[in-house]
């Protein structure tokens, strides 16, 4: 029995190494090697925060891009030595949520969400990956491992906050927080028809990247509630699309004050720290001001990926630009984990490059 | 100068009829006799609760279906005697709100709405109407004028309440609340294609046109949990749309509970009694489980009315079922308001009369 | 090896009996047993047009309910015995059309079509089905198997049609064509928001079921060019949605003339007869009045399935009125079949129902 | 009476300048002096091919940056001196086509063009604007009037051609024609998603505007059949969706051919030359292949313009490009529609300046 190690909550609050038996590898699945890895911030409220409950030696991660090390009998399109993108999402496409259109929550709410969640993540020397030929995309081989792993959660999850605020051709739009994810928004909004686009942060690198992404304007909310702001910038109108990407509960009424009536508000921050959401009823028009809420989670799947390689090989976005900190070797996703956690001041996303 | 007597707001808390100079008419707009009147919540809304704020002698009501008294010089199709649909929601065509495919935001948020809220309403002998040929629709002879009253306000409002959710064929739909507007919305659900659908509310008329209008589960909230009893209804799956037509802020966690992931919930109901709607950060997969909330304002105008028209023509939907009480004369509105204040038990929808 | 017998299409323009051994059982397929067959106009098209080329020995049929003889070892939710609904149309859900939205699509155009195009049909003592648990659906205990056989290809088709003609609340429709498949797509436009309800067609027994589907009025081909009595009964005005579901290519040009600028139409024929369909340059605004054509292949799969078996139960639709003709025992199949061929004129559909 | 000249069609196949009265303003209405013009391939369709039928002394042009001369006393936001981009098609936005959604479509099937078809155009002294308020849009001060004259018909037709084809992101995409609207269209496709994008055409200029604009590939329909050259690039799979904006019939089926099952097919040509659109049978599945075909008329009013402008001030789009011949004079109007009909192999689009 082939052993091999992974980093992994050990328990709530507790991180570390972990040796665990290669998993066996279904019919239609694979077993992949590590390339190019990435943490996520859903990676630190798994531990520090409980997101999910409790989990017992449960190795991380979810956003990687690998080399096929076996596959099951019954996967045609990949082989051992082909290097793939994984999505964060693998869903189940069988499954009647799926047939329903919402492949992400295929046998559960959330449950295209397996990685780091329900079974071992991505941050082994070997990953577990259900229904190759569905849920993997060949990496294109002008694109970058680390560039391909961008896409596996930031910008599927960026560019679904643009598609869900429905932003039509020459919308204003906003989006509000501009982490890694919320940079993939205004990436995504940018290349969804866009006009004027505000971004609301601070970071320098991440207003840098914001720019070349295609924000027109930074917002800072240290310098007066964001919605007035926009409302200002805006000779009251509002924007049509509000895509909310950070910031906590308080963000919510915000963004339905720079909303104009008609417009969409698209949520893809993963909401903690209170168990209410809550909409501000006059704002919201008593509940008549045709703006909607539109939710959902990271698409994932083969079809996704191979759709973003696509807008990276033909010039649309720029994952990479996400990229601030560089590592090599697996041993140095603890490093990257512990920075993804401390989020100095210059961080957007760590990778750890792993040699073939 | 004409004089004519309406029942009005005379403040806050306080009504009675007023007497004030017949509206002069604009050039493309139209004035308007009732023949049959219907009050509404929102009236009592609007003198009881202060939901709009104060008013002085403002004539109440939006819901009527009238005869021309007369026309503006650039009206062309319509004369005085035509008999007429006036739907509650009369917007401004050429605003840039419904350029964007708003129409009852125009001007501002939720500013199609004019009647008992920017100016005299429809309870008087006569009243204005905006763009005689945009919002006003022919009465078809084949429909009475008290039925067709139901279609200004309560069916344009239900039915919409089942447009904005997305139904899809063989959806199941809850319907929260079972007042007049979840009545149609329950009417709207099944001529859009709903399957299983469940009416929440408890009063005995209610639940008898609740199931001719097409509910087919009946769910009684002081059974238990509204949404417990639909998960219990569903095998635990849940239901595709909810659609809230009443209830209080309480309902809102309760509408998301019962709501499969993927689904729609559906707001109609004016919303009041609470600064915040409060939506219950976990069931709503942490903003994660594509569970969204779209919302919207009574659509107006002349194909709005006739295209419900054209419903009723041709059989499918019933709105002289909301009817529970019928008064004969224009004085009786008074009566039928204060009916609509106490709301009996055995209330759905008065009506007045009013003779030709 | 077990032997079974079936009737087949044994080359171009011939039909008969033949035996073959029971079909092997891929682990995560089943192989069923019919309860209730019934030919479609297809394997007409199938074996005297040579619609889809030549074929040898191929069994026929794809409309079927049946009984599980058999599942393989991945199977999760049907055992031997279960009594299911066998959609028409088959897909590979893990496919890249699958993933697009296109479930009918898969592997290649209409690639979700399996039975009797690639692989053996239903009319057979066995037959075999791919993907159990995602193409299968349990077959209601309320529901009779004759009736649930409509739902397979004719109510799936129908009800497309309806959804594909993008029809809105009070929406004037017209159905060209009232033959089974017609006939589910008056149906389907009757639950999804029609209000004027055109079914062209001449057979009594078809004009009688549009009319219990929900057909407000009966157009009668023989009495004029159909575009201009349905333009004459709509004041000029046109339908906002015209579905196809019957005539030759000289229906084109009539659907886009009875069609308003932003209508749509909706084609659910198999088109056959000649190389190209002829689309009226004029008539269709120079390709410039928004009327845009929409078409599909029959949606298949267990949620389809369970959908339209759900609108059985709950009473809004009534496929049985659909059938006419009764048969007892498999070899019917054969005499069900010629009728279709010869198809008398007081037939919609035949079903032939075979003990358990 | 004022008198002014404009370039006219005097009758078919003659053009030349006339002598009218100044307009009449409407209470709603303005006159407008030109400051840039640009002739279309339409005035050249409606002289030399008929293509709306005889017209006398009938001023051409629908293509103007125009200053405000007068406007009626009902016009609230612009007055005398405005400088204004005027939108080829000027809807009736009160009418029942508008209400439906379809305002280019308002009175009758493409009613929304008014401009040298219903009434005199643009190319005069003066011309006349119906619903000042809802169909002009204030010129930003960033942007020049002959990069604003490309929005009213080309910008505005080229993105509706990206809208209709309903691309998603990462769609591969295929423009046919890459004239001024053909590259309006690449550069809409470019901003709404598409990833790898096609542009067939051949003259250098063309071709080097398409790849400023986002083409990724140049297809020469000189070397081999373009459906066949764009299969072969993408392996066999064909496009997700197909924009017509050029070429004749037999563009249709090949563009047909080129379509993936579940793709979109969306046309921005005006056809003329033959009375049937042949869509090829077999290609299109036999009318089952999920291959849908959209249409429609330039978007008009002043919306539109406002977002059109808006995507010029921030930079998403660069209009200027298809400029490529200057005039300067109402009187060279003359040369630049000769220019057009002439259709030098250089020639993208002409535009004349006229000084305030």
């Amino acid at each position: 029995m082939t052993k091999f190690t992974g980093f992994a909550m050990k328990r709530l609050n507790e991180v570390g190494w972990v040796e665990k038996e290669k998993p066996e590898c279904g019919r239609r699945d694979a077993i992949v090697k590590p390339l190019a890895l990435s943490p996520c911030t859903s990676d630190i409220h798994t531990v520090w925060e409980g997101a999910i409950g409790d989990r017992k030696d449960m190795i991380l991660g979810h956003e990687a891009v690998g080399i096929i090390d076996e596959v099951g009998p019954d996967v045609k399109d990949f082989k051992p030595g082909d290097k793939v993108i994984v999505p964060a999402i693998t869903p189940d496409w069988e499954d009647e949520a799926a047939q329903r259109g919402y492949s992400s929550q295929t046998t559960e709410p959330l449950g295209g969400w397996k990685f780091s969640n329900f079974k071992d993540g991505v941050f082994g020397e070997y990953f577990h990956v259900n229904l190759a030929d569905a849920n993997l995309a060949k990496l294109p081989e002008s694109i970058e491992p680390e560039t391909a792993a961008m896409l596996s959660d930031m910008f599927s999850t960026g560019i679904m906050g643009a598609e869900n605020a429905k932003i039509k051709v020459g919308s204003t739009v906003a989006v509000i927080g501009i982490g890694p994810v919320g940079l993939s928004a205004v990436a995504g909004a940018a290349i969804l028809g866009a006009s004027r686009l505000f971004a609301v942060g601070t970071r320098p690198n991440c207003v840098d990247v914001a720019k070349k992404y295609g924000a027109t304007d930074i917002i800072n909310y240290k310098e007066g509630p964001i919605d007035e702001q926009i409302r200002d910038a805006t000779d009251g109108a509002g924007v049509d699309a509000v895509i909310i990407a950070g910031g906590n509960m308080d963000t919510w009424p915000q963004a339905v004050k720079m909303a104009k009536a008609g417009s969409k508000i698209s949520n893809i921050n993963y909401l903690s720290g209170a168990d209410v959401v809550p909409l501000p009823r006059e704002a919201w028009g008593c509940g008549m001001a045709n703006i909607d809420i539109n939710t959902g989670l990271c698409p994932g799947g083969r079809v996704r990926m191979e759709r973003l390689a696509s807008l990276v090989e033909y010039g649309r976005i720029k994952p990479e630009l996400l990229i601030t900190h560089r590592f090599k070797g697996l041993e140095k996703v603890e490093d990257a984990l512990m920075l993804m956690k401390d989020k100095p001041r210059d961080l957007i996303k760590p990778v750890v490059s792993i040699k073939e």
